[in-house]
């Protein structure tokens, strides 16, 4: 049985582990005041080239709520895809947090700028908007939740309707490492510093066992942030677990080379899938493949190859998602090639 | 520099980084469904001698506020000894989670049961109790934020008057392992079932990079808790990361050695600390030693032996914190002692 | 200037104002403890020829965030139409109270069972469903938004879709005077009961100044909602303002009175629009009346008339709401009738 | 039966029910917008002497709560004395609303500037500081809980230790007018103006239905915080309940006369005290009255005067709170003063 299901279905890289195991009898200050920590923000800055401030957290709902709740004031909520990951799966936790998501049709899985605008446009034009959540923050992801990738261009769009209606651009990197490393993306770390207001780097879905690390491109870092999640419950006593995985993430460019390994065992898992005359249920240049399975696949499947069933279309067919990841390996996409054989 | 300032100053236990190695490239399910947190979980009921639910959270602050929210009703906030960690040093994190601390003065860290009893009597007795927050829960810490221990005796007494007002016995076990391996300790994990409503068992202070295992003891886990996590940002998509550090934990008595090598290495270390004259701050039996320390014993201390600043008690004297841990050398110990010398 | 702006233009129903000063004088006990909010709710529950629960709550979205909270558990989010209240006129108080409203598209403001079916359907057929905010309740409104009713067809199919998968119905009822005196209305107050879990009675837009009646219709209100209120600050010390004023809307079937007029001025308005050759962007049978306005009528209205501007259409047409209420005269409607000639 | 149990026991005085009778039928725009709200808030801040911001809301917690999370930052919380209405009679109300109470023990209800000062610097002298619930407000109440007053000395001090740390000064004028009217008294309206970055006049107790006028004194009202209220549950459609009330309390000085007469008719009842030979639990200056009763004293009262059992000393005293208010009559004082015969 091999696995595609997900992006977290194995550990840590080894060349984080190994940096864990290295360091690990060092001792270090607790709460991110150790030196890895210190380290691992001033390479991120580095691979920014912008003077930004970083925050390490712990994991993608936790961060999204708390960058959201961070950066909003009380009367505002979040502008999100419908099929955002904020505004469907993540059991309402930015709304615990005290901001309303409110969505707007997509499209695989993007927002339009066009849309976004005429959408505030409406609001400010609505006579008892004062009554209504104010449109604060676009919040888009990248890649989204259906493997899509903005184009510069979009965003650009995107970041400029915001600027329009004074609200913030929040970039939810989760998968981060795919996006910037697909052949089709045109966008650098230094792109996302100067359009967004606060982006993160994903970890836990590129290589690291957790962490997520927000960046803070306009000097906008709230007071106090470290009360800030630590009143929230997301302060890690040994910090020192964020620091030394960015760390590592951050040396050598492993970020990269994990987001490229990702992309191109993604390449040549949709080489197999079009061999076998699969169907896509939306084109994804990343790491997620979203095919269009029939019974005749479903059964090859079974039993031999794990994937994540993402939506029963009909009686006949299911979208399954497969994604690949630092530790896909060329073994495991012959033994796909073989299965469906 | 050797550093005694906390027990999370240097990061995971061998045995536990091995196993960690050892799995990472095993395939596993996310958020928990893993087989390890299977097998944690079964572990830890199994230490327990008793059936219990277990689940895996990853820091402290979290697990406080997300049990303590979990349990209570809306109406009800949480008694703790005035210097319990819940009421001064998780910047409001219970109060964020909707629950009032309710702070009674309590004595080297502990509650006393009739001081309860007499808080919960005078609360009913007010006409206006309808208008104030309920007693719903009592919070204890085993060992105490000064590393003292509640006796049998006394915990027992607490959690009858728990029971005589319809409240829930809450024991906040961050660093659980030293309360159970020290001398004076007359309480089991089996124990702690009988006695509490829930508890849980630290793993971040006691050899792990992260995580405790809370234990809800009376078949009395809330109905989709994993939902309620998520809502609160406190679920890990690799809960891998979890699950591994635990069973670990709980392989080989791992846990119980960890905390029996916290106690040995802090007896060392009061007794240098006494031949070398040191008066105590309050009597500690657990791996967390308070020394008043005099200008003369921080001026040798100083640049080579770190410890937790408590308090300044006058210009005179101060209040160290010296913990030991899993990582606590022999080594350690006597640099201590020459330095002291 | 006339306005038929709202149903909360003017003061209080004369009936109420004089009891309110008939009773001014006498002492009563302070939080609703007194004998005219005792009454007010025996009254209701007599209305409603059930053995139901009342509780006196000030306006409408305090009212629906507490009824939504205190119903629902931690993880239930609530199912409402699009153009529902609480979905975009709250200032998302609702959320803020904890729970995600789960929009859905409606007609005309009302729900349709088979599409509430649907979605819950998709919700627990969905593998993730334990990440997503779970369907606790349904949320509709008597009339809707757009003055529109469900027939007692429609909210028992609805009803039914609740109790398939253990939501809750709740029902808002800020204008339920007009709802139940509508001609085309086939609900009582008792089939209200029967049909929801809770609902309430609207006394702002009825002729108070203020109050809405919480009906717990099945044993169901929650313990301590005293306490739950407070917290939530919506508390009154003279809750005799509350009382009294229900007691009289309750007395000599006031409330049916006032909902009557309302339905008999709105229906008089109705007459004078077509006879002036209106067109209706929707048809109400309740006390509101949306009318869609060209240009020559809005110049006719202007200085004169005020509505409220409900939404432009587009540069020719604007969508203007009438409403009627208590105080709604003969007079105003012949000056109507006068300014549109 | 005669009733000293508050001043809430009454309606509303007639000058203000007169207005509420004579605005009637006037048609005003809902949610504050009406002239009366406009001409309140105008008279209030003429009475202030001040260029202020006065917004209206309805009751004591939900505008203790209210401003205080609409003036603190996320991270901080706010000092109040161990015995202030928001650390123990309002149901965590302030807790619920996002900030922590952070109570130090009084006297006589009173904060001591000194003791505030000690505490703040502890806060900021302690290392972990940045993991506590900082000190962003002092709250005071002007009378205290127990009628007591601060001098203009004391407020002054209190003021400064504020400006010194950053802090806010809130006071609680609940019951405003019986302070500022109090022979004890040295402080007017423009001081509270000039010493508190808030504070509100309280309505409910001073002869309203209900209202409390929260003044900002330093340009300071949050941004829409009409959309803060509203998503609270705090905003009434029928705004004209509250401005017409303020509109006649700040009319010929009622607000004062009300004030008055609850302190003449409190000194009428202390002079009936004292020659019944009563003793003072507190001595208050201001409508309230604190009598130690015996059995004797409880005796007579028993069946004919109600007032407040505020506090059970022991087997044979009880502490009973009398209160007076604009409805007080010598009537009233003269019946009490037989029955303690």
């Amino acid at each position: 049985m091999i696995s595609f299901e997900s992006d977290y279905i194995t550990g840590v890289h080894p060349e984080i582990l190994n940096k864990l195991a290295e360091t690990n009898l060092e001792s270090m200050p607790g709460y991110g005041a150790d030196r890895f920590c210190e380290s691992a923000k001033l390479k991120i800055a580095a691979a920014c080239c912008r003077n930004v401030d970083v925050e390490l957290l712990t994991g993608g709902t936790q961060t999204n709520a708390i960058v959201i709740a961070a950066m909003l004031k009380d009367y505002e909520g979040v502008i999100a895809a419908q099929t955002g990951h904020i505004n469907g799966h993540e059991a309402g936790a930015v709304e615990y947090a005290g901001h309303k998501v409110l969505p707007i049709p997509g499209s695989a899985g993007k927002l339009d700028a066009a849309a976004v605008d005429k959408y505030v446009a409406a609001f400010y034009a609505d006579a008892s908007h004062e009554h209504m959540v104010f449109p604060g923050m676009v919040y888009v992801s990248y890649p989204t939740e259906y493997g899509t990738l903005y184009t510069k261009r979009e965003l650009t769009d995107i970041a400029a309707v915001c600027r329009k209606y004074g609200m913030k651009l929040f970039l939810d990197g989760a998968r981060l490492a795919y996006g910037l490393m697909s052949r089709e993306s045109d966008i650098s770390l230094g792109d996302l510093c100067d359009l967004c207001d606060v982006f993160y780097i994903g970890g836990t879905k590129a290589g690291a066992l957790c962490g997520e690390a927000v960046v803070f491109t306009k000097q906008n870092k709230p007071p106090h942030f470290l009360n800030f999640i630590k009143k929230r419950g997301a302060l890690l006593a040994k910090g020192r677990l964020l620091g030394v995985q960015f760390d590592a993430l951050f040396t050598d460019d492993l970020y990269f080379r994990i987001g490229l390994h990702g992309i191109k065992t993604a390449e040549k898992l949709r080489n197999i899938m079009s061999r076998h005359g699969a169907e896509y249920y939306v084109d994804s240049p990343t790491n997620q493949t979203f095919v269009v399975a029939d019974r005749t696949m479903m059964k090859k499947l079974e039993g031999n190859i794990r994937a994540d069933l993402w939506e029963k279309l009909d009686e006949e067919r299911t979208v399954l998602r497969f994604a690949t990841c630092w530790s896909t390996s060329d073994a495991d996409l012959e033994f796909l090639d073989r299965v469906l054989n």
